[in-house]
């Protein structure tokens, strides 16, 4: 039984429940955990935990992911008070308000960053780490399955490896993968990747097999992807942007393959490369993060030649079809480490089209892609600020309006800051696109009132824009107002003047 | 006449004077001129252009440097109208007027980018670089002199090249140079720089010598440093820096040697590392994009190996030390490009110590560097964003108020945010370290008031603390009273409430 899934018979001594490998965790343990989006998360051991806490074992963990995890276990965790730290991202709507209420710490971190502060000791090391499997090999490989996110590294630190191998995912995934993982500084080779299509690494996490304490059966699949379908907004914001994308190949700036894309999670970028299919552009390809049911529409249409990323989080239908198809997509998808999908080398290197999504930004081009009224966690930075930073050109988009119009994403001055107006080039509402390359915040200011914001706030806007002035200066604000909005708005009820 | 300076002979009838090279200029043009941190800077053509300026001739130019500028050169050109936009850098009075007062625009960028986006073609094209030399060589390469910053991509791009060679440098800086250059994308190798010692480029700015369409011989000197010497709270902070790295090679996170340090221009970094020459710290290296005379310090005391750097600035005294011993320092200094010094791919391969100076933080650990009251532009962002992001430890320092303590550096809100709480580890005043790493927001406030804000300033930070937790989040806040503190030193003079 499972001797395809567990291809080291010496291995199968290590065979257990989850309850049985759930003994395993003490008390103020740090934990890391395969997951990226939904995708290739553990989906027995956090049911597990939940379980041995509600009958009364203390257990508050650090948890390390690669980012979001499905199953709504992060929330289940949280609510049963098993996790006391959160690192470096999450998506979960109860654990999100344990974070807001500060009963959960959230240290919100640049996904490429956080495998770096593990192996240089900033971090506490990972103490156990649970990743979801296809299969283990007979050289003791772990083949990952939907998602790559922190596991190798999690791997390479813990103490005690649990596999829980998902018989939900095909053996066919096999292949899909490159593990590469940098050597510790200051003695580093350069990261040789120089197209989005190479592999530099090993198909599978390679470990020692006497370092895997329980190997967990499990056959529930990933959570589907909860991106909402393209509206009239979003699709409109994906015509500015490709109509800017048609400007730069004119200019010569890029040929019609473009630069390799990169999309953040969400709704809104899935909208804009979805978009992409009735573009004029070919033999495009994606170095990403997260591939969204759009990335394969992409990849079918033809448009899209291959795509790399560390995670594939699709919708439940598309998420069927990529299994009917999956061969088509082996010699077509990377699965990479998140360190090595969003690692400043590669992504510089390569010259990237960043596309991330904003919560708001301010009239000078400062994001907030995280805070809900400068101070409740949305999500978390994610990758945004590796690919913003270090692409070439760096592309936010948001609606122009939140809460039908109540909440302007235009605002004079970001309420939290993620992004610096030095990383942002280019914003795109509904409205319409500010190309902000070369321009000064004095520029920046009309182009993005005038571009981007809901009409209706574009008087208002212009009046701060114009008072602040009065006062000079490089980024001309009055503070007594800058806030303002945000707090009418909580007064109020709209950032709207009656 | 100038064989040593001019080696190819038929170069010698491009020389002229400066007010016939100035007449190469058009209005409009964007002009690139070398310069970094007051070293290596043209001397004679910002004066003609001045002057040309001056008898009426419309001028006014976009002009690209490699960082600030020395011998008043960025202040008398703007004063004169010369200046329309500028960019990427400055650290002038005049000029700083002129931007603030919205005469002229400033782009302000991360140092390593400027290059880039002139290779991408997001910036419009170097019609004109003005280079300052020690030589041309016989093959037509040239050597600069203290500094390298973007010369050599000015070089490679513009349509005409004016050299100044200037007497006063010396012969014997030929050598400390190393230019290498990135392709463009996306069809880029890895830059093969492994150790802050390699040489990986050519000694020299080669272009084909028909490209020189001027030479101007010049003989003033370098402005020397306006760094200020250290004092009792900058040797405090230099302690408390030096007692956490102590830690860092106790905890085995680096050895005696550390890392590779980098430190931003400035009194307050220069002090920190005039401290390490009595520190226990042995052989160590600099990988940093200026050399200021605490560099010089710690390799004349032994402490430093080498130092890499794309520019040396000095006192007046240390640089006629400097000059004395050069043949001494040849084989410790390297100058790079500035886009190498500071690239985000070798910041993150050899894991850097970087320190910069803040103007102010919040109590979460967002950093402003540039912004005086968040509207009003002091020098601008620097090299500061692309090695605290890329190095393994990102360390600001600043004093705990200014004006005589009628300024908190530490404040409810950043007025302004150029590093965001993700990008910053350590931060220090003259009163303590706050080790904010792997810490969540909560966590950081009140390690940050207590360490290091000024004592006076404590009770009115722990309430505004206390007042925000009442509202919830991530990042607790008052919003109405956020930027309040910034209101009333502009209103009553004080941040401190009386």
């Amino acid at each position: 039984m499972y001797e395809d899934r567990i291809r080291r018979p010496a291995l199968m001594n290590k065979l257990m429940s989850a309850d049985q490998a759930a003994l395993l965790f003490k008390d103020g343990m740090t934990v890391g955990m395969s997951g990226f989006t939904r995708a290739g998360d553990a989906k027995a051991l956090p049911a597990a935990l939940v379980e041995r806490a509600r009958q009364g074992t203390p257990l508050q963990l650090t948890l390390l992911t690669g980012a979001s995890l499905g199953n709504e276990s992060d929330g289940l965790m949280a609510n049963a008070g098993v996790v006391a730290r959160r690192m470096p991202f999450q998506a979960d709507a109860a654990l999100r308000r344990k974070i807001n209420s500060g009963e959960v710490m959230f240290i919100d971190q640049h996904l490429s960053e956080t495998a770096e502060q593990l192996r240089s000791g900033d971090l506490k090391a990972v103490d156990i780490a649970v990743i979801e499997a296809v299969a283990i090999t007979a050289d003791g490989g772990i083949i990952p399955t939907m998602s790559v996110g922190n596991s190798a590294s999690f791997v390479q630190q813990a103490h005690k490896v649990i596999v829980e191998i998902n018989l939900s995912a095909p053996l066919a995934l096999e292949g899909f993968h490159d593990i590469y993982v940098p050597a510790a500084r200051p003695h580093r080779e350069p990261i040789p990747l120089l197209t989005p299509a190479q592999r530099i690494g090993q198909p599978t996490i390679r470990l020692h097999p006497d370092r895997i304490a329980a190997i967990v059966i499990t056959d529930s699949p990933d959570s589907p992807s909860n991106a909402l379908p393209p509206d009239d907004e979003t699709d409109a914001i994906a015509r500015h942007v490709i109509t800017f994308l048609e400007g730069e190949v004119k200019a010569g700036r890029m040929d019609t393959s473009l630069l390799p894309l990169q999309a953040g999670i969400g709704t809104i970028a899935n909208a804009v490369l979805h978009g992409l299919v009735d573009s004029p552009f070919r033999n495009m390809t994606m170095f990403s993060e997260v591939l969204q049911d759009s990335a394969i529409e992409l990849l079918d249409s033809g448009h899209l030649a291959m795509a790399s990323a560390s995670s594939i989080t699709l919708s439940a239908a598309m998420h069927q079809k990529f299994l009917d198809n999956i061969e088509q997509y082996r010699e077509r998808i990377v699965l990479r480490p998140q360190e090595i999908s969003n690692h400043p080398e590669i992504v510089r290197r390569l010259g990237i089209i960043a596309l991330n999504t904003a919560l708001e930004f301010d009239i000078y081009g400062n994001v907030n892609s995280t805070h809900v009224g400068g101070t409740h966690m949305m999500n978390g930075i994610g990758g945004s600020g590796d690919f913003a930073r270090n692409g070439q050109l760096s592309v936010f988009v948001s609606k122009s309006v939140a809460k039908d119009g109540a909440i302007s994403s235009v605002v004079p001055f970001a309420a939290h800051v993620d992004h610096t107006e030095h990383d942002v080039d280019v914003l795109v509402t509904e409205w319409g696109l500010a190309d902000l390359r070369g321009l000064a915040p004095r520029e920046r200011a009309p182009r993005i009132i005038e571009n981007c914001a809901h009409p209706d706030y574009r008087p208002q806007l212009r009046a701060y824009f114009e008072e602040a002035l009065l006062g000079g200066g490089q980024t001309p604000h009055v503070l007594e107002k800058a806030l303002s909005w945000h707090a009418r708005y909580k007064r109020e009820g709209s950032m709207l003047v009656k």
